[in-house]
């Protein structure tokens, strides 16, 4: 049995993103905000100048069990950690390591299991020193939102990813949102370099920030990661080896044939149509919603990715 | 093999909750932040009176072939709702119904799979007029953040619930955050009664506060929805009938034999141990840290629950 049409219609309208013909003759008076485009609409009136595709030589693709997820690398905010990182790969480093944590409203992590017996390096670092922020005039695009932010002086996108700058220091950062990639480390600052990677599957843990090393986000794949059984172990690792969850192989777009890689595309954060988007989440118009909320969260600010041909 | 020691030292210390005494060694000129007492530790040193026990006649158990999820209702927030979805309860409305969708970064969300028969109802309403928003006078209980929010003038914990006011409109309600449990509803607002209920399983959708009923939020159990296989049809519902996850049953906890209740316990919000936990989460110390931030989002501050005996 497939879902019926009435049940479509619920789908359609239970959270805001109505079909304006399918429900007209339901409206009621009540509903008081007019109707606006909404993020699906802008998105289905953008023009292909509004979009860019992933450049291939900073785009992983994580080979898991359950498939691929693949990851956007911001070498502007991390230049030491995705050059290692790449480093790492070059090497086949990640190759048969696995995801070995999984903790509810947090992150997933993945790297060596086997730490009395660590993976050799060959070419790569083990650890750098941190990148927790970077200086402000190094990030060459910023589109600031107009909203007020608690964790940061200033927020917006830059080139396709959540960020934050702080004026005063001089310093911007990406900021921890659903889908962001960061570095795990140990207490000292410089004890990261990329071995070990993590993602956030739950709500954005901002006071992360400045703390730690973000590399980038995921563009498609969550839910192969949000998905995974949680850990039963303390901060969510999993309690026994045969509960990881291996990688097959972690590559650079650029070094898969082109027949196998994902045709993916970002909307640019600075055009217009981008612009367009953040509006219409930011007012969402009727006659679903009934209150606009006048407000965007840089978190809550959907970064649309479409893949070619479909 | 299980984790060795050196493991068990990065879990501690990877996202920002050391084992002082343990990496105490390893600890770095460099870390600049003092010590401060941690989330985990405000909860240690919590004395009995900082907790109350979930109320069994406001807190539901909804039994999922993975196990119990725990529901706890928020009366005063939604009063006709809360008395209607107890009503469902008691009519054994929701047993042999399904959780029907699963949206990543989003909801899950469960109800009648079959809209074309639909279960009938005996004695609740199917519909009830919304309660987005209550007299902010008749919340009686609102300890306010300190932190600037962006969707509202004013928000703060309401006895165990994330919550924002507005005092110019004399309205209170309750902030959508992880966990967040609702009603679903089609276009007009009073279309919605309990039969459709989600819960927020991603980043906090804030831009839905005012523009639907919440009821409540799930205090134990999340993963058990959060780990849901995604629908692969429209905005996450299954696509097929056989993919719903059958509901056993969803349980007043005073309606189940003692021996059955889950005894879990929630800080009170409006405790001294509270405030500490907010201001833990807050300006989190170092070693580990090495930023505070200064600040808390309404979603981020997190609510202990404990399991008594355990």
């Amino acid at each position: 049995m497939h879902l019926n049409a009435l049940k479509t219609l619920t789908i359609a309208v239970a959270f805001g993103y109505p079909l304006l013909g399918a429900t007209a003759a339901t409206i009621r008076p009540a509903a008081e905000l007019p109707a606006r485009a909404s993020v699906a609409d802008v998105v289905k009136a953008s023009k292909p100048s509004d979009w860019r595709a992933l450049d291939p030589a900073n785009t992983l693709y994580m080979e898991t069990p359950a498939g691929r997820v693949v990851i956007e690398l911001a070498p502007q905010f991390a230049p030491k950690h995705v050059a290692n990182i790449k480093a790492l790969v070059a090497e086949q480093y990640y190759d048969g390591l696995a995801i070995t944590r999984a903790q509810d409203n947090w992150v997933v992590q993945w790297g060596d299991p086997d730490e009395k017996n660590p993976k050799p390096i060959r070419h790569a670092q083990r650890t750098l020193p941190g990148e927790f922020t970077v200086p402000m005039q190094s990030i060459t695009s910023f589109t600031r939102l107009p909203d007020a932010d608690g964790y940061a002086p200033q927020v917006g996108h830059s080139n396709g990813f959540a960020s934050a700058r702080d004026p005063e220091s001089g310093t911007a950062w990406l900021t921890h949102c659903y889908g962001t990639v960061g570095v795990g480390r140990d207490v000292a600052s410089d004890s990261g370099g990329g071995t070990e990677l993590y993602a956030v599957i739950g709500q954005s843990p901002r006071h992360l920030d400045r703390d730690i090393t973000v590399v980038g986000r995921v563009v498609s794949g969550m839910p192969l990661l949000s998905t995974l059984p949680r850990g039963a172990g303390p901060m969510g690792f999993y309690d026994s080896p045969d509960k990881n969850v291996p990688i097959k192989s972690i590559r650079l777009a650029q070094d898969v044939p082109e027949a196998e890689r994902s045709r993916l595309e970002v909307m640019r954060t600075d055009s217009a149509a981008y612009q367009a988007v953040l509006d219409a989440q930011r007012n969402r118009g009727g006659p679903w919603s009934k209150v606009a909320a006048g407000h965007i969260d840089v978190c809550n600010a959907p970064i649309p990715v479409r893949e070619v041909g479909k």
